[in-house]
């Protein structure tokens, strides 16, 4: 297969650390919560509501929205009241505010090189950003599936960002933690690489299965990425 | 004022030369042509065939197309039919391979430490993603008029980049060489800067004419920008 011209990253769990950031910023507000224990019920509706967004069953928002919407409702769930209304909006903004995994920025820098690099990330443009500035991704442009008022796994996000970069599918990779993504990505003919990241989800290390050789490439790193597109396999 | 959280810049003319662009590519392929001559034609072409599908009179095509189309009509009004198919091809995309103006790369990242800079461009993603990579500008995203299927001054391009960073259009200014550009995004609340670039049309010097103070700020070049923002001018 022919070497991809431009590489899609996820951004939730493959490019940042969502996890840390919550319990962090979390404790700094309130240090007597179970914090990992909230990001991992908060996080655990991000999947299910977007779906039913996909399906047509809840309305479009950008994530921005509906993140302070699942905070609330996982505040409920695990019977905590006492946080603010200034800290439950300042606490929903986190996602705008997380850093790489340690592998990122160099291999990004190395990628860019013979790649055009960009996020295709549920995350609002805003979050996305905000992001970018902070880790200093070197990103050659910023797709938000809020371009498309949908969210991944819906097709149209895949073959928007292809289309915006003029390119045909089978000239795209996309990099994901998380087979479910690269899956729907395969389905449309993109090219695929699993990059694992066995800690997204703390100690309890939550990996999606997947079978061998199922992807274009997997990698245990964006180092190893880096290192596999440069040979050439 | 407030100092504006992003700044959005116009490209054609205020970020890079064109001109210059247009006339060595050509040069390279057919040396007796007056390449200088043909640019201006070209690009004359640009505003009145933007202003139609912005008035509805003619289908949004991305850029990249329409200037296909323009370069055309150019060589037929100039007489010159020796062009192949493929030199027309690969001209029409001298638009994603312009060099940036001498202060713009510095001075971009000198503004990115304190606010978020990115392209407002009828520039197709593509084009803009092929200047910016080639011209190493730090954008922090890049907004092509392209992600809404229409043209500046189109209100809904400079209110769908506020939009998309989620901030008011007094947070956001629009820089641009172009007093047209600047007063279509002044009337909807925008900040403006107007850096004039006496060059853009080479040696015709052909500069739209501003009444002085029209604009939030004016400034000789990226680096007077710069440090007016900075002192908080």
């Amino acid at each position: 297969m022919d070497q991809p011209v431009a590489l899609l990253f996820d951004v939730f769990g493959t490019v940042v650390d969502w996890r840390s950031a919550v319990i962090s910023e979390g404790r700094a507000i309130a240090p007597e919560l179970d914090w990992g224990r909230l990001a991992d019920v908060w996080r655990g509706h991000y999947a299910p509501t977007l779906r039913r967004v996909v399906a047509g069953e809840l309305p479009w928002a950008p994530l921005d929205e509906l993140q302070r919407q699942m905070l609330d409702t996982t505040l409920t769930e695990l019977g905590i009241g006492g946080l603010a209304e200034t800290q439950r909006a300042t606490l929903s903004r986190v996602w705008e505010r997380l850093d790489p995994w340690p592998d990122v920025p160099a291999s990004l820098a190395r990628l860019k090189e013979r790649h055009i690099i960009c996020p295709l990330s549920n995350g609002s443009m805003r979050e996305l950003v905000g992001i970018a500035r902070r880790g200093h991704l070197p990103w050659d442009a910023i797709f938000s599936t809020e371009l498309f008022h949908t969210f991944k796994p819906d097709p149209r996000t895949y073959l928007g960002a292809a289309q915006l970069l003029q390119l045909a599918p089978a000239q795209v990779m996309m990099v994901a933690a998380h087979p479910l993504d690269l899956r729907a990505a395969a389905a449309l003919g993109l090219q695929t690489a699993l990059v694992p990241r066995p800690l997204e989800w703390g100690p309890a290390m939550k990996v999606e299965p997947s079978a061998p050789g199922e992807f274009t490439m997997q990698a245990a790193t964006f180092v190893e990425l880096a290192d596999q597109l440069a040979s050439g396999r």
